[in-house]
């Protein structure tokens, strides 16, 4: 399928106009980025890796029925997607304390919660994508109060489909964060991507870090990382 | 009444054990401090008028059936209050955008809120009291799920009745921080204090700041506009 014009261009990802009006053609970029973009690299590679993980997981999560924007992956980089105006909303999952939540609430990271968490934040650059509460939603007109509780059952949805799903495969899932929008019918589809861009993910046994905590913590090799969840997602060396 | 040892200092206020066990004496100190103890001052006179502005607001609220801790004014800084285990919870209700709330959401201030809005933030000055939500409220077990909606009922409550009394004065209530406690009998009461201190509170026709804004963003003489909220409260010089 040929890319149509480019229509938005984020952190990680380039958005194409497809030969279809409602649908679009991603393409992963290389580029990783953290810090709100304070810390920027060039990782070769990831964009292919993040590609087919999304795919992989998106798939899976179709599959479960939680309806989400992915149609198929379309080249190395590229995958089709059904257009969806994106909510300006981080959708977060907790599992585990780490990162914000430990710096927050003093939790050591590591820290199992007692049950999963869900925390929005606003997808605002310039704010620094702040925690909010529901009472700041509704301020903000972002979502209603009906489609606050859907996202937070869907969230949760969401985590048990990853935990079994990265369990089978010793990986723990400590935390993620999704993106929700509304297709042209003013349904919710998960949309975005599911990769170690956007989860804390850990191997079971030796709680080494398999995601970008790697590129933000300087840990090692980036793209080491990254291949080892693609290949534990797929079956191959799962034990490596 | 005679005071008994000391049970606790806070920044702002002493408590003293009274001569029952289950009444606690109040003494509201001339200390005043802001961002979270980094800006300190001696304020001659504030406790006397935060004693008689608390006694005044809390009295109002006990007969408008909001039970809090408050028995009576004892002198000048002292009032007696009915002993409870506090909630380290701090319940903030805004009816304007200002202070952080105007940076998390890039509200301007001044900006009146569509609704009145109620925020949660963990009361812990090492982790720098951080807003949270009702989940990390439930991880951190600080009160049921039950008890967190009595707790914004009882909020927007208070603050129905402040937005009352504060605008037969000419005085627009911003936004402010509640504390409740639990007595022995585990009944959930407002608590802490009601004062300048702990409220924005904006001359109706002028904005002019008359509460702790005027201290931390060093305006003039702090006294002065502490004794304005009283005296207005009291109905003396309503138009000065």
């Amino acid at each position: 399928m040929q890319k149509g014009p480019l229509r938005y261009e984020g952190k990680a990802k380039r958005l194409y106009e497809s030969n279809t009006p409602d649908e679009l053609i991603v393409e992963y970029k290389d580029d990783l980025t953290a810090f709100n973009g304070e810390k920027k690299s060039d990782q070769h590679g990831k964009g292919t890796l993040n590609n087919q993980i999304t795919s992989l997981l998106f798939e899976r999560l179709n599959e479960a029925g939680v309806c989400n924007h992915w149609v198929k992956q379309l080249g190395e980089t590229e995958q089709l997607v059904k257009h969806t105006d994106i909510i300006p909303i981080e959708v977060v999952v907790r599992n585990v304390a780490a990162g914000s939540l430990s710096k927050r609430l003093g939790f050591e990271e590591g820290k199992a919660l007692m049950f999963p968490i869900v925390e929005f934040y606003y997808k605002d650059d310039d704010l620094g994508d702040p925690l909010i509460n529901e009472d700041h939603i509704k301020l903000l007109n972002l979502v209603t109060e009906e489609e606050i509780q859907q996202l937070k059952d869907l969230a949760l949805k969401v985590n048990d489909i990853l935990l079994e799903e990265f369990g089978r495969c010793d990986i723990k899932i400590i935390d993620f964060k999704l993106e929700f929008g509304e297709d042209s019918n003013g349904n919710l589809l998960l949309a975005d991507e599911i990769s170690p861009d956007t989860c804390r993910l850990w191997d079971r046994h030796t709680n080494e870090k398999l995601d970008k905590d790697v590129f933000r913590q300087d840990l090692g090799q980036v793209d080491e990382a990254y291949r080892t969840i693609l290949n534990r997602l797929k079956g191959v060396g799962a034990h490596d």
